[in-house]
């Protein structure tokens, strides 16, 4: 399929349009903006990644967090995409973040939807080899999970470092997706005694557990208690 | 990296280990049970879909249901993936399925974790064009979502169902993931003054909003009220 691009290239406020960043269904709901994709990475720490091994697509949940124009998602040395990532040129991925917000109950069974906020990125995810941005990237990997927390624990030592792997995306071929408000049904299903719109969607925490070997007299953390 | 596979075939109670399905990274929290991977499965509706395309890896969310042994992933007509899986020999796929449990915080950063139980299936997606089947998909589709609506929505007429597209991928090539309880910190951080624990993570669902055309009159069904 060809598809002719509308705006080819990257400014301040949006991503470049590619032929594969543009959905074929349902255009109108995708966007580039850089503002509205960035709300909605930072508003998870869970993506999927998707990469080839053996022509074959294999997706895996890992945790991600971003930093400006970059993802940095969290590897185990050893595990396949991590490795193979590990030299030039790379390992082609694809990641996708998903945020559930509603489930859209129409009148009509075909019209029934889900409100979400999406954002997927293609590029080519690389090995973070320098100390310094390896440091930086565990410590958004844990903060994006648990603001706060990477300063209240024990930093990684040198073979904790040597056995972790973090790979690095850049946000260039990004695209957003979002579906939000009421069912939209046809105008002659209107009187159909149906309940018809939206129950919303979210995530929650619950009442923190303490470890059975808790240091004793520690006390809950703020950062634990806003949640 | 090849790997023996330490149970060849598959069994009423467990999936075939695969090369491909035995992960590379924590084999011991990799499961190939039908029940646990069933119990999984249906506790969830949102599923990110991967596939090739272009020689490069692509995932999108999209919506699943389980009937037996089979997944069906819905799409639209148009969409790429359901376009390629339209005719032989159907479209390489890699569906995954992940549900959060807890944050894990451990005293040492190298140790916090997620508690999480996932999905993956890899296998060979084909179009549903069998009009029964397809029916019985969308009711599914549907149900998985908000348990008993299909019976209360008005049915797909045969426009809605050709603009329709539903994917059947077979629960053959299958794997469970668990990770659950506390963080695993190691013996000589015993003693750090670092709060450590599990934070619980779940779904949570709103107060039904009524759409601003609702039928006058229609009250809330009981299936929303429970929820």
């Amino acid at each position: 399929m060809t598809y002719t691009v509308p705006s080819p290239g990257p400014s301040p406020d949006s991503y470049a349009r590619t032929e594969r960043s543009v959905p074929t269904r349902h255009r109108e709901r995708a966007s580039y903006d850089r503002e509205l994709v960035h709300s909605i990475l930072d508003e998870d720490y869970i993506c999927h990644l998707g990469f080839v091994r053996d022509g074959a697509p294999v997706v895996l949940p890992t945790l991600y967090a971003r930093k400006g124009e970059c993802l940095y998602l969290h590897g185990s040395t050893g595990s396949r995409p991590l490795r193979e990532a590990d030299g030039e040129p790379g390992l082609q991925v694809c990641v996708t973040v998903t945020r559930l917000d509603g489930l859209v109950l129409a009148r009509a069974a075909f019209h029934h939807s889900l409100n979400y906020r999406s954002v997927v990125v293609h590029g080519t995810a690389r090995r973070v080899t320098e100390r310094g941005e390896l440091t930086a990237a565990l410590d958004a990997l844990v903060d994006g999970v648990v603001p706060g927390r990477a300063a209240d624990s024990r930093p990684a030592d040198a073979k904790e470092l040597a056995a972790t792997a973090v790979l690095r995306l850049d946000l260039e071929e990004v695209s957003a997706k979002v579906r939000e408000g009421g069912p939209g049904d046809d105008p002659e299903d209107a009187g159909l005694p149906y309940w018809s719109g939206v129950v919303p969607v979210g995530r929650t925490y619950g009442t923190p557990l303490p470890a059975e070997d808790l240091t004793p007299g520690t006390a809950l953390p703020g950062y634990l208690k806003n949640r």
